[in-house]
């Protein structure tokens, strides 16, 4: 942030200047809110779609395929804070986990919605900051933000700024999945794209002012390449999830319940820094409840693990991907996991908050 | 509101129980934001691609009319406040708004997806009560809620609850349209679907503790029928647009600024009902920037104003529609009017904010 004045002084809040704060009048649908539009918004995302500045965008079939496939669509509010963090800001952040949704269900992220709700009192600069970030990750994505909308709330009634987005893909034609949480089958193998609590741990950091030998960063990405590479050697994949909030266990019990089976989990296979497991010790934290946001799970048939797993590994966001255990028919809806020192446990899902307002 | 306590006891927050409550943990990802979608959102909206409840709605391309349709996507995030008002809520408000988004483009709506941002110490019975408004207003308007989002912000940073909706739609093959803010023409008749600032001022009339005679309801309603019927007798109206935030002017100004024409408005054609125009005397407002959620603006070519006029008036949504101008090439970009005294006034668009918080 650079200029925290205005949230310090929220019990005589003075009026801001317009040139340099967001103030109400941003929010009113008149000029002001056409100055934010032209001189913040237009400058970071223009494209043909979204400069016509209509009501609602209009995209041509083609963009989906020419209609053969099906359509995807996710949605997402960002409430993060700190607004920066190690890695990452709310704007990349609010990219990837849409970007991420999609590409869990095998689509394609075609574009972007994004919608701002900003506090009286942000400050231009770092709204520009964060517009920047979103148009970097959707450029990186391959995607196209083609519409918005920005509400103002008076001073203590927001947190900076917070970003629903929501994506809308495309699950191409000749494309043959069928993923879904409720597909596991006992057998199947289940795989982790790379190291797990990377992204809680860095923003805990920032907020509990920890700091590291090597300095931790946020795993914030998108996965759609990730994802394409894993179906194109097998399509039929039987889940995938992106273990965000909760973490990899709040998905694999959410896993493990629709689809009735059990899972075992090995401590030792799950890859997690030494950073991590370190700052999770101190914290009391268990990683395998702490967010990730550039990693996934996937259930896959044992047949095709060794191929799944060799794609991820070809990937630039899942070299450090692994086999972390199986799906039985023992205890079904239960998460075991075989801990290092050889005892079997429990790992239910996340019963109150760990670490609020991660993503 | 029914229970206003934990709003009212901010220096000193007392734990909250979470069966009455909206508690940070109903963000976690873990078993409290099961319990919330179990209890809340799936009996509110529950249908089939919904209770998937897969990170993203996965959609039959047929319910986009096979995909030889234009795809129509808007978002908008909505921060009224109160969040019950006369005439609808939060809720209501949040499914018309992203419809009307829809159908003033020419599209008709297919589905909804929700981001809810909760504030902690939301009641749940506040949260019921508004979903069962978001789901009345889908059914009314014939649109699924596919898929949605929650999160949960610390008491102080947030406004009972935020809602990011954000509806996809399609713009049937067969039907030609060429709607934009850009093709206004000279010659051209300015109708309006019906009396003018109810919204806002039904809005405000509750935070001011203004009562009337005669209770003024918010005019929140979805306008897609209407659409439908206009564009059945007329496909190619020039322009729509719902004017919401900024009102009727600031949707003219947009209009004639993107048009390079000027627009001449005759005062005693706007429809106004006398309490709107009472409350705004009182209130020092001018019903031209006054908020609507229920009406639309239509540029319509000179041949084709008469029938447009009368499926607008054979509607439920257009009985009380109007021609209130005609748009000219003189004074590009500016909007005037000529008021019941005989004078002639520039409408500008609105500089500052006249009613925060109105969606």
């Amino acid at each position: 942030m650079t200029d925290p004045a205005p949230f310090e002084s929220l019990a005589c809040p003075a009026p801001l200047p317009q040139d340099r704060f967001i103030v109400l009048g941003h929010g009113s649908g008149g000029t002001l809110s056409h100055q934010l539009i032209q001189n913040i918004f237009l400058p970071a995302f223009s494209n043909p779609v979204l400069d016509a500045l209509e009501d609602q965008a209009t995209l041509d079939p083609a963009r989906f395929g020419g209609g053969a496939g099906r359509i995807a669509l996710t949605t997402d509010s960002f409430v993060v804070r700190p607004i920066f963090f190690p890695g990452g800001d709310i704007g990349s952040l609010a990219v990837h986990g849409t970007i991420n949704d999609l590409a869990v269900g095998g689509a394609e992220p075609v574009c972007i919605a994004a919608a701002f709700i900003l506090e009286e009192g942000l400050t231009l600069d770092d709204l520009r900051r964060i517009c920047a970030s979103v148009q970097a990750a959707c450029r990186e994505a391959g995607v196209t933000l083609v519409t918005g909308d920005t509400k103002v709330v008076d001073r203590g009634k927001g947190d900076q700024v917070y970003i629903t987005t929501t994506g809308l893909g495309v699950i191409p034609a000749g494309r043959d999945v069928a993923i879904s949480a409720g597909n596991a089958r006992p057998g199947d193998r289940v795989l982790v794209s790379g190291t797990i609590g990377d992204h809680g741990i860095a923003v805990m950091s920032v907020r509990e002012g920890i700091s590291f030998g090597t300095p931790l960063r946020s795993d914030s990405a998108p996965l759609s390449g990730l994802t394409r590479a894993m179906l194109g050697v097998c399509p039929r994949i039987h889940c995938m999830r992106d273990p965000t909030r909760g973490g990899v266990s709040s998905a694999l019990n959410e896993i493990a319940a629709a689809s009735g089976v059990g899972m075992k989990l090995t401590e030792s296979a799950l890859p997690i820094r030494a950073e991590v497991r370190a700052a999770c010790e101190m914290l009391g934290l268990d990683p395998l409840y702490v967010a990730n946001e550039g990693k996934l799970i996937a259930i896959v048939p044992p047949v095709d693990a060794g191929a799944v797993l060799a794609a991820m590994r070809s990937h630039p966001l899942g070299r450090d991907a692994a086999d972390v255990g199986d799906v039985v028919a023992d205890h079904a809806g239960v998460v075991t996991l075989k801990s290092l020192i050889g005892g079997e446990r429990v790992v239910a899902m996340l019963a109150g908050e760990q670490l609020p307002r991660i993503c």
